[in-house]
């Protein structure tokens, strides 16, 4: 196989990974029915509570973000369950898609793509259904690049109805805060190669004793995700399947590392990043597509194309002329916006080599603020 | 991280990786919906194909092969489907029992452990139950050594009845022959970290014509694992989530490696190895769990457990005092037998290693035949 050249990759996720991290994952294959395992998934999930900031069972999936976010619905809810998915972007639908493939009720509440979900629309549906038992929640929309107000919607899901909350925290976790017991969050899903600055590949996903009682009686078919199965191979330090190593290895010493740094420092270099790529994307003459800054995603942010340019050409200007690679929309919104990642093992160079790129590339896709 | 002692892996999978492949996968990230990526999945897929000796679609899943073999039935049958499960060790059981979580009518037909499947036993189900719409078969059983008659399976399954064919092909294609499209395989499930020489957390699976015509009317839920969604976005050079981009980079040379030297001889190497294994045993006294050696893995091999033997301190001696890991029994065989994995990335050496070694412990353990 040809060698990649290493890009500065600025999609929300893969992301680059740091080099060291990169040795750790050349290690040699161990038994995963073997004393080596069960000390390096024990450490790594009680690393991962931390960084989850709970004490609920922690459970590591070999799966993309998106099987965490399965394994979430089938095991707390049954085929006919009336269900709350409040969406505002394609990872906000595709997790309302998901319930509904596993039978899910869904009352299916949509918010405009670039805004945030309204916590009192929430508590209004609540009020008027009371037969809802679960509400479905994307912390941070990765197609909008906004951070939806979590702490408010969990204090109107848990305070004031006590329903089970289940959590896409795929591009947040890590990055942005999310202290899962604080704010009660249920079933709280997530992937490696996000914050984790890992290779996708691994999922890993927290669950409450109330997400425990709801599955006793989940009639929702499981198997593969099945996180009763997983809890209980844990207890003798395994997975119940044959788990993704080679990533396993390159946790352990990312989470080495993002504890050692601290949380806090870590949520403040994100909102560092964030805020330079807001500030660098609007000096261009820009304009971001979040309309009230105060929910802007500190892990990615999404940006207007301008109505001249032709983005495919822009996208591919920027990769084969600066190699700098943004991501597209998705969903409704392929063509109206781009994104730039900024989570994980990111640089201010990153991002100043990505302002710089864009200085050279609009004017030549005809853009010219 | 503590660096992972090289060992003599023995076990079944997770198999050691040779250093080339291990290079391979340090590459850096690259955008899972960009041009290097439709080309690297393009790539692998073809060669994949030539690999299962088919032409059916082939498609890459994000998970441990259990994950493909749950994908094989949900996106092929409805819940109360009449289904017959060949089993005769505890992947077939689990493959049974998947079935059964998803709520297919299954008709268990179980056969002694460490012998083979009768591919009369499933005629005469098949004759007495015309509503049986799909046999599942292990090809190759890991629990207990045994390679089961897929050739004379298929025969009866596909030749005389016309059914589904579902397989088990985990730790057999890439080792083992199993012509997919010559004997009619429907749909045919393995993983990464068996023959391919690569770490766990990749599963691939073949789908024929008439599994496609399945798809559209199977009832199983499916998101995560449905095939259909696979193909669309192969079409496009992309999965539909992001995957497991590191063993895809181990797999693009792995396969190189494989199809370079060509499938006959790896074969042929793996049918040499294993009769190296089971001709060592027996010298030593041991006697193999396969009543009729013509059934023989050529994968991995079990050994029964001389009944004066402390198994537990026995597998232990062997990997702290010389190294080598080997597995124990599995499900009711759990105290019964250990077993020797001689597939993928393994040499003369090492079966001669774990033979020395093996002469040197077993008395320790109170064995001198």
């Amino acid at each position: 196989m040809q060698r990649m050249t290493p890009q500065n990759l600025r999609v929300p996720g893969p992301t680059p990974i740091p080099s060291d991290i990169v040795e750790a994952m050349t290690n040699p294959m161990i038994n995963h029915r073997g004393p080596e395992f069960h000390a390096l998934i024990d450490k790594a999930t009680e690393q991962l509570k931390q960084v989850f900031m709970t004490k609920n069972d922690l459970l590591i999936l070999t799966a993309s973000g998106t099987g965490a976010l399965e394994a979430s619905l089938v095991n707390t809810l049954s085929p006919g369950d009336r269900v709350l998915s409040a969406t505002a972007g394609s990872f906000g639908d595709r997790f309302t898609d998901m319930a509904e493939a596993y039978g899910a009720d869904v009352k299916r509440l949509e918010f405009e793509w670039g805004g945030p979900i309204d916590p009192g629309a929430i508590r209004k549906v609540l009020q008027s259904e009371p037969k809802i038992k679960a509400v479905l929640v994307t912390h941070n929309e990765t197609s909008t690049g906004v951070t939806h107000p979590m702490e408010e919607i969990a204090k109107v899901v848990k305070g004031e109805f006590d329903k089970l909350l289940l959590v896409d925290a795929v591009s947040s976790l890590g990055c942005i805060p999310l202290p899962v017991d604080a704010w009660g969050c249920d079933l709280v899903g997530t992937a490696s190669q996000k914050g984790f600055m890992i290779p996708p590949g691994l999922a890993f996903i927290s669950i409450s004793e109330r997400g425990w009682e709801a599955q006793q009686t989940a009639k929702m078919p499981r198997f593969y995700f099945d996180l009763a199965e997983a809890r209980r191979f844990l207890k003798q330090g395994q997975t119940p399947f044959t788990p993704n190593l080679s990533a396993l290895y390159g946790l352990s010493l990312a989470l080495d590392k993002l504890l050692d740094e601290g949380l806090e420092s870590v949520f403040g270099r994100h909102a560092g990043i964030g805020q330079l790529t807001r500030d660098g994307v609007r000096e261009l003459g820009l304009e971001l597509l979040v309309a009230d800054e105060s929910y802007a995603s500190n892990t990615v942010t999404a940006v207007k194309m301008p109505e001249s340019v032709d983005g495919k050409k822009f996208l591919r200007l920027m990769r084969t002329d600066h190699n700098v690679v943004l991501a597209g929309g998705q969903g409704k919104m392929s063509d109206d916006i781009f994104r730039i990642g900024h989570l994980g093992h990111v640089t201010e160079n990153d991002i100043n080599g990505v302002m710089a790129a864009l200085k050279e590339v609009l004017p030549e896709v005809g853009f010219n603020p």
